[in-house]
């Protein structure tokens, strides 16, 4: 959808659509710190006038990053919940399988949406609402529900990181004396990897199970008011 | 530690402490893809071929950068678990906080050092021994402990980044529809805020405590042989 200014600039049809992926094409490629207005409008072949009639300056630009990103995630599951149609932890799971997803394709950003207001971002916004709503449904208490939802999304998004991690990640170079990893060396010979797992990284998986796991069995206790 | 050339160059006693403070200065405050030889040089004040005297080049400074900031997470407590002078889930808090800690300060630097092998790292093979040879002492498993290690880690590393969240990340903005937010709105008015912090978003500690907590739960239960 991007579009690239190829020979002569060409005058695309602009709205904040067609922006919002140019900037997260941008951002994704080359960082962050690349979307500027002048270099999103070259990405985009248009003038940066044209930009500045669809969106207001960098701020604005780096909400519809987040958005169009937090808009992939899929919240059917929680709105099951909601529905009553599926167990609080199922919800949760099928939620935090699609987040660690789409941030995994891009690994770089976390850190901007990490740190990034939800304000002016609907999708955003909404996202938040679903997990909110199923949280209070299934009977979290109110007081706890922020806590979980950022618990879960700091677990998430160190998750999506742990994806594109290189497979050998723990293993010494050579030169290392490996005298003084004895266990480390142990523990990672009885590593399990995952059969079904298709990310980058073959032993991303079964971490991201048992975190998830854990955290989905703690938000349960506090469903039956165990604490 | 880090040298700046002001005016006309001149030449520190190098070494790789200083090259790795430098580096890590540098990725701090410009972004891991401006450190390169002769960027760092130019911060050093040396002769790009003075910094080939001790690094190879960029792939090994990323490595001291990783192992700088490793070097500061504190595994005192975790060693005490492998003595037998305080519990697992003790000494698994303490290195927790730590190393959110010792993040929280280089958030940008996350997915650089979260996809970075440790081969060549020492001190960042030291403290994964160091978690490996707890877990171990305490009786978890072997092929729990990578999963167990990297599921704390990503946890610990999103914990990091929200240190520095804004307060009201959550909140609508000016021209949001606020209906279509009304639980996430009931859940932010209930949010509790931690007296005892102070890290720069006030609600990162009661998030923080609840998921470090689950973890230490579920890892005390491998050690029950429960799972």
């Amino acid at each position: 959808m991007a579009r690239r200014s190829v020979g002569r600039p060409r005058l695309p049809v602009l709205d904040r659509k067609t922006i919002a992926l140019a900037a997260l094409d941008l951002a994704d490629s080359e960082g962050d710190s690349a979307v500027t207005m002048i270099r999103l409008a070259k990405h985009l072949g248009v003038a940066p006038s044209a930009l500045y009639n669809h969106v207001s300056g960098k701020d604005e630009v780096r909400l519809l990053i987040q958005d169009v990103v937090m808009s992939r995630v899929d919240d059917v599951g929680l709105k099951q919940v909601v529905a009553g149609e599926i167990a609080l932890d199922e919800g949760l799971r099928q939620w935090a399988y699609s987040y660690r997803e789409t941030f995994a394709r891009y690994p770089g950003l976390v850190p901007l949406i990490a740190t990034l207001p939800v304000g002016g971002a609907p999708a955003t916004q909404a996202m938040y609402e679903s997990v909110a709503a199923a949280l209070a449904a299934a009977g979290v208490p109110m007081r706890q529900i922020m806590p979980v939802i950022v618990a879960f999304e700091s677990f998430l998004f160190g998750s999506a990181m742990d994806v594109h991690a290189p497979a050998d990640i723990f293993r010494s170079a050579p030169g290392d004396d490996e005298a003084v990893t004895p266990t480390l060396r142990q523990a990672l010979d009885a590593q399990p990897r995952s059969s079904a797992d298709h990310s980058p990284n073959p032993y991303a998986n079964p971490p991201f199970e048992w975190g998830l796991k854990s955290l989905c069995e703690a938000v349960m206790k506090l469903v039956d008011g165990k604490e």
